[in-house]
């Protein structure tokens, strides 16, 4: 079991109480080397994104905006407005701009989807990620659909569909890979739940992660926002933080029918993308920044995976299965998360997200994200030894 | 009489068209360069914000960000959360964190307060800042009080007490200094105000353009945010876009009572500052920044100064009376806007603002804004050129 000595246990009070200040959500690396000077955080491995895209982004960045100083223009003028930038998106994502609303992050649109289109009940399936019940609007009834751990908090396809048919719900959401475990929908499941859930006035399909999960040799992406005249009750919607790396930016879009953008967009969202969001979404619609991204994305994946099945080696933990680029690890020695999450940042300089206050799940958690592969190598060794 | 030939009709035409896809809103020279690539723009006199203080803020971003390599922090992690920020902004602002909204530019503010706090009538003065009706929620009466042209656009400020007490409306809006003409309510005639509508649940004041209004001979800025204990029915929204000259990194702020700022908070709006946004908020509570900022603003608002009493001896037009860093222009010789500000931009390459679109202006106006000295000057002979 692990044992924190009196200093160690110091510095824990001071990160729940860090902790506590921030909500459902942890406080960043700069909160806490800011409160906690005399921590020396070496990993995040709270944070998910994918560090390779980030360089791929800061290079871009320099060639095109800083020596050129046209960051000046990004900086100084009004960006486009939603419609706009949701036309550049069009092309690459092969949907019609009118079924495009852009965000400033995920978040934005979780929000916006969530007090527009909730109605009186919403389904969470829980463990989850928490904006999700914690930004519905009052009057929203929320229902949650306990994810079995015997299953590995895995959906249960059948038993899911039978309680959401007896809840009879104006909302369901689903992320897929889920968040914090990872669990992954094929496109089949999905498809199949989408023709179950046809009657289900809005269906929520969180893809935030989709970019990590791949169902061929090939790593391929399979997205349902292609499907949206198919099953116009569904919104799709995508953070572009985690997979390319560039949470600082806040750029996120979501798919849906087109009423609905139309309605959102009457309500204001006009300039919610900055400058650099714009040139984020510019980019990313280009061949020459697609293909290079198309190779650290798939980087990235395999390193995850290699990394997942270093962490399965390590006894006293055990990994839930996870195509995201993080993994859900129960300490099984009797330690419990706070401990571990303050014994590896502590000694370690390594900062893991500790899951005691999501709720839905039984035991003590905390989430691992896959950072570069030295890191990653780091972090299982580390794990290790605080296990042994 | 401004005459265009048979190219300029044809590109007018086409400004047109672009100006109706934007809405109530300019295209931006970038919209404008890429759908008319014969255009030469040489001066963005539609745009309004001080450009010394954009390159203030790039001197700062190159030499604390760019040249340390610490822009990569910025752009990979999140941002700090609403609270936070706020929190950062309060010791500037001498205002408790807990009466300060942090917003997405001020746009998000201003969607948000008027959604929640519009209530069932609300007051608009015009010609005014379209978003204030625009954004109106569906079932809030917006009735208009009409600034009087004989009165130079200048809020009669009786007339105005006595209708909003006749109409007992629960929002009102208060720009000041007023766009798109540029009136400055002074700090005494505003608390008269707010004295007189204390009964009114909520006071909408637009401090936007504050930053380039004056009362005395050192220029000093006086706010009536400082009063949000005295006055808990205003909210103050501030815009950073014009007076920091950065309207692509998307920052604002409001000041408001604390159960407001906590509803607000409930409802989301928690990760909507962008990493740059951020970074802009700590600069600004910096003494070494705001020193150096306060110098470009007088600078500003002096050659800005300069440049209207320069306008004023053009003849054929009319200058409104004005605080804010544009001029409200009336063309007196029979000339339409639309032909004014084609004959602008092809000839001259200055992109000027058509205000045909505002409701309440009766007569052909453009709104022009202060850029730097020399650009000023070539505004003003352009004009004078035009107008011959």
């Amino acid at each position: 079991m692990i044992q924190l000595n009196e200093h160690e246990r110091a510095v824990a009070a001071h990160l729940k109480h860090l902790k506590d200040q921030a909500g459902t959500h942890s406080p960043s690396i700069f909160t806490l080397a800011e409160k906690i000077p005399d921590l020396h955080i070496r990993i995040d491995a709270c944070f998910l994104s994918n560090p390779y895209a980030t360089d791929l982004f800061l290079d871009y960045l320099k060639r095109e905006l800083i020596d050129t100083g046209k960051m000046r223009d990004v900086l100084e003028f009004y960006p486009s407005q939603n419609a706009v930038i949701a036309e550049i998106l069009a092309s690459c994502l092969h949907i019609s701009p009118d079924n495009i609303f852009i965000g400033n992050g995920a978040i934005e649109i979780i929000q916006a989807v969530l007090h527009r289109y909730a109605g009186k009940k919403i389904i969470v399936n829980i463990p989850t990620f928490s904006s999700y019940y914690e930004f519905a609007p009052t009057g929203t009834e929320v229902v949650y659909y306990q994810l079995s751990k015997d299953n590995d908090y895995a959906l249960n396809i059948e038993h899911y569909c039978e309680f959401v048919h007896n809840q009879n719900p104006d909302t369901v959401v689903l992320i897929n890979p889920n968040n914090p475990d990872g669990g992954y929908l094929s496109f089949e499941t999905m498809k199949y739940l989408l023709d179950k859930f046809s009657s289900v006035p809005t269906v929520i399909v969180d893809e935030s992660f989709i970019h990590f999960a791949f169902e061929d040799d090939n790593y391929s992406l399979r997205s349902v926002a292609e499907l949206v005249q198919e099953y116009p009750n569904i919104v799709v919607v995508k953070s572009m933080s985690k997979d390319f790396g560039i949470a600082g930016v806040r750029a996120g879009y979501a798919v849906m029918k087109n009423d609905r953008v139309k309605e959102l967009l009457q309500n204001g969202f006009l300039w919610n993308s900055s400058g650099l969001a714009e040139y984020f979404f510019r980019l990313y619609v280009r061949e020459d920044f697609l293909s290079e991204y198309e190779k650290v994305r798939v980087r990235y994946i395999k390193e995850t995976q290699i990394f997942f099945s270093q962490l399965k080696t390590v006894e006293g933990i055990k990994l839930y299965p996870s195509l995201a680029n993080f993994g859900l690890v129960e300490i099984c020695d009797g330690s419990n998360a706070a401990d571990f999450v303050s014994k590896l940042l502590i000694a370690h300089g390594i900062y893991t997200r500790n899951c005691s206050d999501k709720i839905g799940l039984e035991g003590e958690f905390v989430r691992i994200a896959s950072r570069k592969l030295e890191e990653n190598i780091i972090i299982v060794n580390a794990i290790r030894e605080l296990m042994s």
